[in-house]
């Protein structure tokens, strides 16, 4: 069997401007633009492998092992695109094989659990779209399969890059011009850092894209965020990551995690992401800042109760001292840092203890369910790690 | 000794369109108007007697028995203004007794727990300033006086009248144009019912004037809220009040709650009043009404997680049948009904139980530590108990 086969790697992001609200379904064409940092694929990635033979009978899709459908329109439109880019290759320069014509076998797998609510779907629609684009070897910048992405899922325009990322909202009907773009690379800004608390939630939360469609109909605050909160913020937090001013990036990040939280409570029925653990984490990062009087911490909540803080390197120590002392039975630390080091985090906190004013909830890590401890990263990679199996066309495990 | 004394029993009021936001801080003036229903006194009322002799040789308060000082700004103007008009008839009646230059001694009493977070203030004030007013046998108004308490607290004004009250919030900048009026008369729409889940609260919350002044001066969309949310929704609650429209002034009193938490959660730091019992009672409010596909109840809180839940008496059943099987291991049901009224609440449950295809989280009730039943009620009451000793002028027990 003649296979052809790529591989790639793609990283998750995590907003700190928050994509909130379509203003097309279909094309996945956003109410505002939005900013992300993207988080480092030691800790988090999508792994996927594209390949295509004449000898396929049909489209199929592995995701960590399991064969799930490819039908539904969201994938169909990308794969539309794609196969398109290809076409036009193959038009011009006729001794290329006519991958548009095959069918793709793709194998998909994840390095951390999806049940953590950590929307792997940016991951996983970034990889995809760029395993088949590498596959293809489709000439289009990461801006261009940027749109591509953005059809599959809107956030995940934003994980063709590393770094910051901006997803500009763009004006024309066709989306043309919706497309994610670097704001500051990996390298610009590197000490930015973030520790991902797990929350428990009490179930099922309200989809995503069904939640901001009653957002979008039914919140009278909404409109105020997109036309006026949101594009002010947007040119004021760019500016902060070009000045790498984190006191500016983090209250900008912060104010808007409650502003679209806001809005979510102002939708009718209202929707909530954030539960006690959430709100005890949010008062937990004020009163850190306040402590230290200065700017250590900044936590932002996507559509769920998990609470993500950025941080810089060289603050580390002085929020570890508190999120060490407090979760240090919930698992995840012992990865990244040796006993000493964790009990250097300890001592630190002792040291300060006796000045801490406020409420230390010593329950508070019982409804934190683990710690992923990561920072800023690059975008997708290259990778010579294969999950299907170059002779049969099947995943290789 | 020589003792003139008055009393006057002054009621709860609970705000459909929320009061949150002063344009002074001096004056109690609101960014916006606001609508009350004020509650029946048999459940919750304060009852204050104001007393004044020359022999006083200081003012004095007593509130539940225990002596509390006057001395606050509040306070202050409150008396003021009453003494203000009493010396206005003094000057025009040289007959009267010169009360305007008299000591106070006034006792104050609440017959349900001031723990439980009722806002009490409103009542208290009302009655303070209604007390007062019997006493100099003032001429005002009712709206006239509710400026005064206006100066106290200001949803105190709104607990001048029964029934369905609206708090204008008036232009001038002296004030003298915001105050209460009512919408309806208790006689007007007597049907309606509330249901108060009291909530059992972590800690103290942010205290309504410190959060409102932080919600005013951080919020991004509070603008949006009071120049543009609230005059809409203000005429449009009015009319359905007027029009004895339940339905649209339950959507409107849910969606002001929300509203108002959301510019709350919005504030820099975040101020968070609902918590996951609250947010638990939100969402069974809407699941009873999608069930009947009616709307049988609305929810609004104040600032902190009590739920107060208006309800019109003809759907008591409706309403109970879910309420009584969650709640009825909380104290508060035998006040208002026999045990066989409860068990018809509970045949209900059995009746429709097979029908019902949203989650009763059977725990709920371990967060609500007490029901108060009651309904629409009407203004400050005369009476003739006393809290004074007219021989001492000291509190009766």
């Amino acid at each position: 069997m003649s296979i052809y086969s790529a591989s790639t790697t793609a990283p998750v992001n995590i907003a700190t401007l928050k994509y909130w609200g379509k203003r097309d379904k279909v094309l996945n064409l956003p109410t505002n633009s939005s900013i992300s940092v993207t988080l480092s694929q030691e800790d988090l990635r999508t792994l996927t492998t594209a390949t295509t033979s004449p000898d396929f009978a049909k489209d199929q899709l592995w995701l960590n092992g399991k064969e799930e459908s490819l039908a539904s329109e969201r994938t169909q439109h990308c794969l539309q695109d794609l196969r398109q880019l290809r076409r036009e290759l193959e038009e011009k320069d006729s001794s290329l094989p006519t991958f548009s014509q095959w069918k793709l076998h793709i194998a998909s797998e994840n390095n951390f659990p999806t049940a953590a609510g950590l929307a792997s779907s940016a991951a996983g629609f970034a990889a995809l779209i760029k395993a088949i684009a590498k596959l293809y070897e489709l000439p289009q910048s990461e801006s261009e399969l940027s749109k591509i992405a953005r059809k599959g899922s809107g956030s995940a325009c934003r994980s063709l890059f590393g770094g910051y990322v901006a997803w500009e909202m763009g004006k024309l009907e066709d989306g043309s011009d919706s497309k994610a773009v670097e704001i500051g690379s990996l390298n610009h800004w590197p000490e930015m850092k973030a520790a991902i608390l797990v929350v428990s939630a009490d179930k099922k939360d309200t989809p995503s894209t069904s939640g901001m469609q009653l957002t979008v109909k039914t919140s009278d605050l909404f409109q105020e965020r997109i036309n006026n909160v949101v594009p002010k913020r947007f040119e004021q937090m760019k500016k902060s990551i070009l000045e790498k001013d984190f006191p500016t990036f983090a209250e900008l990040t912060m104010k808007d995690s409650n502003s679209f939280h806001a809005t979510c409570l102002d939708s009718y029925p209202p929707i909530f992401y954030l539960n006690d653990t959430s709100k005890k984490v949010i008062k937990l990062c004020h009163a850190i800042n306040e402590f230290y009087n200065e700017t250590v911490v900044a936590y932002t909540f996507d559509a769920g109760p998990n609470a993500v803080l950025y941080y810089l390197e060289q603050s580390e120590d002085k929020l570890f001292a508190f999120l060490y002392h407090l979760f240090q039975n919930v698992s995840g630390w012992e990865s990244k840092f040796t006993k000493e080091q964790l009990s250097q985090f300890n001592a630190k906190f002792d040291e300060i203890k006796d000045d801490v004013s406020f409420y230390l909830d010593s329950e508070l890590h019982q409804g934190v369910t683990r710690v992923i401890l990561t920072r800023v990263g690059p975008g997708p990679q290259d990778t010579d790690l294969s999950l299907i199996d170059s002779a049969t066309g099947l995943p290789s495990n």
